[in-house]
């Protein structure tokens, strides 16, 4: 049996496990959630995720939430079919995926989300961008970027020379970053540029990628 | 060779990872760095940990950062003298636990460790503390720990009837609670105050705990 994907096509934290999944090519069934009516915040939802967020994942009557939890429980059950990921079998490598994925969720996705939020999410909701959230967001996200264009300057990947969770991690926040007003803070890094074009022309991305606009809304 | 923490005694990143090392009964070597006097910003700490914050450990040749991603390592290295914190032989328990980890990560924290900052921490760097940060902060730990009280009262632990690292997560930011004016947030519910009698009784998190106070400072 199919596990079971609760979420939308644009959301940076379904798309994070979506991307998993076309990596690990695990078949999946896609149930549409749609936050921007409410259907997170009905109690048939709130009985699988108590804080009413997408995504989550079923299994059987294994029920799941927070989308890096959620990966985590799929790179174990599709161990034998995955690109290695997480460098398991090298305890200094999969140490260091392990540092950039935390430096993703402490550092990169609390800047860059909000960020989002304003330029990209608000007007859906009727409200106007707050500039100084967009200016002190920008702020914050330019010192975590200063950091990882010096990494990416030593290493081709964030955790080493090799491909990791870490830097899947980051594709559907930078994803949507690169379709908004503020992808120069991209594109002004050439080491974080390059590493934007080299992760995201992998194919379980782009398949993933095509879906992430906010027009079916 | 013992691995070396740089972080201080009553930093709840530096202790999150304290209560681990005595979990795993694992020897290190504690070096002092202190952020109240702007140790974590010079040269050397940065070239360590290039976002200055607590806490680094050192294995080695090794250098890692993100208490939460120090954890994973030293579960790794110390796993056959490790009562079994994440379940690892079962998918399910391993699943819930990091779920709840996550919760820790992505609900807990980010909403108390700005209602300490404050109140703790806010005084020490000469400012007043911010009534309207601690309202609002005071308000989503209240909606994180009603979750956590109706979880609470189905399962002896957040995971399930087990102690597991998602437990231990929370132990540093809710010593501090309980040491602030907000501990009634803890104390008002009942299954949530008797998860914390129970877990703070561990004799790991015991020997941490006494000296978290900022007295030192
Ligand atoms: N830490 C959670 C965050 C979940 C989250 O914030 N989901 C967003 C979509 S990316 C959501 O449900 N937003 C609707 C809302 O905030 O009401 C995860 O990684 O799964
Ligand atoms: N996500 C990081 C957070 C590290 C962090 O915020 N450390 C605090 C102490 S708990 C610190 O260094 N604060 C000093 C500062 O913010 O300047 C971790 O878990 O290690």
């Amino acid at each position: 049996m199919a596990v079971k994907l609760y979420g939308m096509p644009m959301s940076t934290c379904t798309t994070r496990v979506m991307i998993c999944l076309y990596e690990l090519q695990a078949e999946f069934e896609f149930v549409r959630v749609n936050p921007f009516v409410g259907e997170h915040k009905q109690p048939s939802f709130l009985s699988k995720n108590p804080f009413g967020l997408i995504p989550v994942l079923e299994d059987g009557d294994l029920t799941l939430f927070e989308s890096r939890a959620i990966i985590a429980y799929l790179l174990e059950k599709y161990k034998d079919q995955s690109y290695d990921l997480t460098r398991e079998g090298n305890p200094k490598e999969a140490a260091l995926a392990r540092v950039w994925m935390e430096v993703e969720a402490h550092h990169y996705d609390p800047a860059i989300k909000p960020l989002l939020f304003e330029t990209l999410v608000a007007s859906h909701f009727g409200k106007t961008p707050n500039q100084s959230i967009i200016d002190a967001k920008r702020g914050e996200v330019n010192q975590v970027l200063d950091v990882y264009e010096a990494r990416l300057s030593t290493t081709k990947y964030l955790a080493g020379d090799f491909y990791s969770l870490a830097d899947l991690y980051h594709l559907p926040c930078t994803r949507h970053l690169m379709n908004s007003p503020h992808a120069d803070l991209i594109l002004s890094r050439p080491h974080v540029k390059a590493w934007w074009e080299d992760v995201s022309s992998r194919p379980a991305f782009q398949k993933v990628a095509i879906n992430m606009n906010f027009d079916a809304v």
